[in-house]
C-alpha cells in the first residue's frame, strides 16, 4: 500500500500494442493496493517528427514555440495511456504540466522544475484513479509551456516522487539495470543490485545513458529512492519479483550496500583535447584561455595544467567532439595571439575511462591499482582527473575497449559481493 | 489599421509549404498596417490519426482523453506558423485554448465557448505581434482541455473576434465564398458578395459546408462581420484586392444589400422519412412519437401531421440517414403497440432542398413560385417545412439535382443583380 510513481520511455509507449503491455503492468499494481502515478515520454519517433517540421520551416526556431510544439507529444501519450487503463477497468485521467501544475523557470528547452502542486494529484489518487503525468515539461511563471530537455521525462518522474513523497520511482527501460560497465565492452560485466546516488551520478556523468543526469541529481537532493528496471519482461510478472529487479539508486545510510571498492566502470568517448603550448604562468591565465570558450557556451571537462618551467607551462582541457573545430578557431584568434601563447594544439582521438566507486574515500591505493593496470597494457595515460569517488583518464581512443575490460577485470567487478 | 482575425482551415496548414504560405498572407496583412490574430486549424489528417490512435485502444474512448489528444493538433500548428512569420521577420506569439484562456463548459468533444479573455491577446498585439490562437478548443471551469467538436476551429476564430471587437473575420477556406447554390449541381451558380447571417445559418443548417453553423450563430449573436474567402489564391495578392474577395456576411441593416428575395438554393441528401400511419388524434400524441426519438439523441428536422380524418392522422418526419434503421426499431418497439398505432413506413431516398432568401419576408409569392416551378418538372412534394426566410420541400432524392437546377432559373439567381 505505497504510493509508487512510474516512468515509462518512448520505446515502451511506441505503439497502440505497447501502450496496452504499459497499461496492463500499471493495472497490476494498481490492483495490488498501490496508489500509482505514471510518466510516459512520448511515443518513440514523435518528438523528432516534431521538431523537424519546425526546424524545416526555420533554422533557428524560436525556443518559445519549439516547447510550445515538442510538449504536445507526451501530451499525447498520457491520453492514450488513460484511454488504455479505462479499457482495462481501471480509473484513470490525466494531466499536462501546466495543469498540475509543475512550475519552471523560463529557459525553454532546458527549464527546470522549482515546484510541483501536489494536491490536484492527490485529490485523485485518494479518488482510487490511476493519475498519468505529462513528463519532459511544465510552465513557466507567464503561463509559457516549457520543456526540461532531452530525457526530461526522467527528471519530471523522480520530481514527482519527490513532490509526492513517494515510497519508490520506478524508471521503466529497455535495459534491466546499471552495470559494472557496458556489456556491449565487457560481456562480464555484471548488474549492480544497488549504486548510491552519487555513483550513478558519476556514471550518468560519464555517459552511462540509462538516466538522465538532471533526474538522478533530483533523486540526490531530495533522497528518492529510484529503481531503474526493464520494461521488456512480461508486464503480468508479480509484483513483488518485479518490485525487487532491476537496480536501486540509493543512499549511503542504507546498511545494505555491496562492499565494493569500486562499483563500475565508466566511459565516454564524446571528447577532444586542446592543449596550449608555452602558456606564460601567471596569475588569471586559466580564466583568459577558458573564458572565450565559456562565452561561446562549450563545455569544458578535464583541465590540465602542467608543472611551470622556467615561467612557461602547457594547458590542456577537452571539450565534446562536436565542439571540437569550433573550439579550435576561438584559440587560435582569441588566445594564441593576445595572450602570446605557443602552438595550438588538438586531438580528437582520445576517449575518458573512468572507475566510480564510493568506497574510494576510505581506501587508499585506488588510483595506483587504475595506474599499474593500464601501464601493464602498455596504454599511456594523457590526463587525469579525480573527485573524491571516482578517477578518469584521458587516454588515447583506440585503447578504449582493453582499458575497460582491464579495469573491470582488475578490481574485480564480475565477481558478485555478499 | 484595423485588427483582423484570420482562420485557416487544416488544408491550408497541410505542409510545411503551405504553413509557410499561409505566413506569407498573414505577413503581408501586418505589414499593411494591421494588427492580426490568426487561427490555424490542425494540418489535416492530424486529428484522424489523433482519434484514430485513441480508438484503436478502446471503442469507447473517454471524451475527457480524447480532447486531450485531439487538441494538440492544434496546438502544433499555432507552434510551427509562429516559426514560419518569424522565419520572414514578423514578430509573432502563439498561445493555446487555456493560455488566452478560451473558457468553456465541460462538454468534451462539443464545448460551448463561454467567455475569452482578451488581456493576454490584445497586450501581444500591441507589443506589435501577430497572435496565433488554437481554434477548436478552449479549457473548462476545472482545467480541463475541451474541444469544441469537429469544424470549431472556425467558431473559435469568429469568437476570438467577437471579444476583440475586431473589424473583420476572414475564413480562408478552398472555396472562394458562398454560391447561389452548389456550382457542381449548377454551373451557372454565382458567387453571392454578401448574404445576411440569418440567410447563412439556413444555408449551413442545410448542408452548405462553407462555415461551421455554430461559427454563424456565433457571428450573428456578436454581429461579427465574417468573410468567406479563398486561400488558393497567390499570398501576395494586394491587400485591398483580398480584402473584397469572397462572401461577406453582414446583417440586414446593411444598406448595400444585394435586393434579391431569394439569395440561394440549399439542399442536403442526408435526410430519411418515416410515416407512422393511423395515428389516434389526440393531445399529446406527437410526444409521445417523438420521445423516444429524442431520449435516443437522434436529430428530427422536418415534422408534418397531417388533417386528422375520422379522428386518425399520418404522421412523419425526417432523421439523418445514418439513424434510419434504429428509429425504424425505435418506432416498432416503443410506439407502434404501445400506441396502437397502424404500420411504420420508411422512405431513404429522400432528400430536402430549400429557397433562402432574407426578402422572403417582405415578399408574398416566393411559396407559390417554388411548388409552381417544381409541378412543372412533375417533382411529388412529399413534405413542406417554412420558416421566416426559408421554404423548404422534401422530395424524391432522384428528383433532387433537376429541382434544384430549376429553382436557381426560376428565382433568377444566375444573374448579378446591382
Amino acid at each position: 500500500m505505497s504510493l509508487i510513481v512510474h516512468k515509462y520511455g518512448g520505446t515502451s509507449m511506441g505503439s497502440v500494442e505497447r501502450i496496452r503491455n504499459v497499461a496492463e503492468r500499471v493495472a497490476k499494481w494498481h490492483r495490488a493496493g498501490h496508489q500509482v502515478v505514471v510518466v510516459p515520454s512520448a511515443m518513440s519517433g514523435e518528438t523528432n517528427r516534431l521538431l523537424g517540421l519546425a526546424h524545416e520551416i526555420s533554422e533557428a526556431p524560436s525556443r518559445r514555440e519549439l516547447d510550445m510544439i515538442a510538449s504536445t507529444g507526451e501530451q499525447v501519450s498520457v491520453g492514450l495511456l488513460a484511454i488504455a487503463l479505462q479499457s482495462v477497468g481501471i480509473d484513470a485521467v490525466s494531466f499536462t504540466g501546466w495543469q498540475v501544475p509543475v512550475r519552471t523557470d523560463d529557459a525553454y528547452g532546458k527549464a527546470r522544475i522549482e515546484s510541483i502542486d501536489d494536491s490536484r494529484i492527490r485529490a485523485e489518487l485518494t479518488a482510487g484513479r490511476v493519475v498519468i503525468v505529462t513528463g519532459f515539461q511544465g510552465v513557466d511563471p507567464n503561463g509559457n509551456i516549457t520543456t526540461l530537455g532531452r530525457g526530461g521525462s526522467d527528471t519530471s518522474a523522480v520530481a514527482v516522487a519527490a513532490a509526492m513523497g513517494a515510497a519508490e520511482c520506478l524508471i521503466f527501460t529497455d535495459v534491466d539495470g546499471v552495470y559494472t560497465t557496458d556489456p556491449r565492452v565487457v560481456p562480464d560485466a555484471r548488474r549492480l543490485a544497488r549504486i548510491t546516488f552519487e555513483e550513478m551520478l558519476e556514471m550518468a556523468s560519464l555517459g552511462s545513458k540509462v538516466l538522465q543526469i538532471r533526474s538522478v541529481e533530483f533523486a540526490g537532493k531530495y533522497q528518492v529512492r529510484t529503481r531503474v528496471l526493464s520494461s521488456l519482461t512480461p508486464p503480468d510478472i508479480p509484483v513483488e519479483e518485479e518490485a525487487a529487479s532491476g537496480t536501486l539508486i540509493t543512499f549511503e545510510e542504507d546498511e545494505n550496500m555491496e562492499k565494493a571498492v569500486i562499483s563500475g566502470i565508466a566511459f565516454s568517448r564524446d571528447a577532444a583535447k586542446i592543449t596550449v603550448m608555452h602558456v606564460p604562468d601567471r596569475p588569471g591565465i586559466a580564466f583568459q584561455i577558458l573564458g572565450p570558450i565559456a562565452a561561446a557556451n562549450i563545455d569544458v571537462d578535464v583541465i590540465i595544467q602542467n608543472q611551470s618551467v622556467g615561467g612557461m607551462t602547457d594547458f590542456s582541457f577537452t571539450v565534446p567532439h562536436s565542439e571540437y573545430k569550433r573550439t579550435l578557431e576561438i584559440m587560435e584568434r582569441e588566445v594564441r595571439g593576445p595572450l602570446g601563447t605557443g602552438e595550438i594544439v588538438g586531438d580528437p582521438d582520445i576517449c575518458k575511462v573512468s572507475a566510480v566507486g564510493i568506497g574510494m574515500r576510505s581506501h587508499a591505493g585506488v588510483a595506483s591499482e587504475m595506474f599499474r593496470t593500464l601501464y601493464e597494457e602498455g596504454i599511456n595515460i594523457q590526463m587525469i582527473s579525480t573527485s573524491e569517488i571516482k578517477i578518469s583518464v584521458v587516454i588515447a581512443d583506440k585503447y578504449m575497449e582493453l582499458a575497460v575490460r582491464a579495469l573491470h577485470k582488475a578490481f574485480g567487478l564480475e565477481q558478485e559481493i555478499v
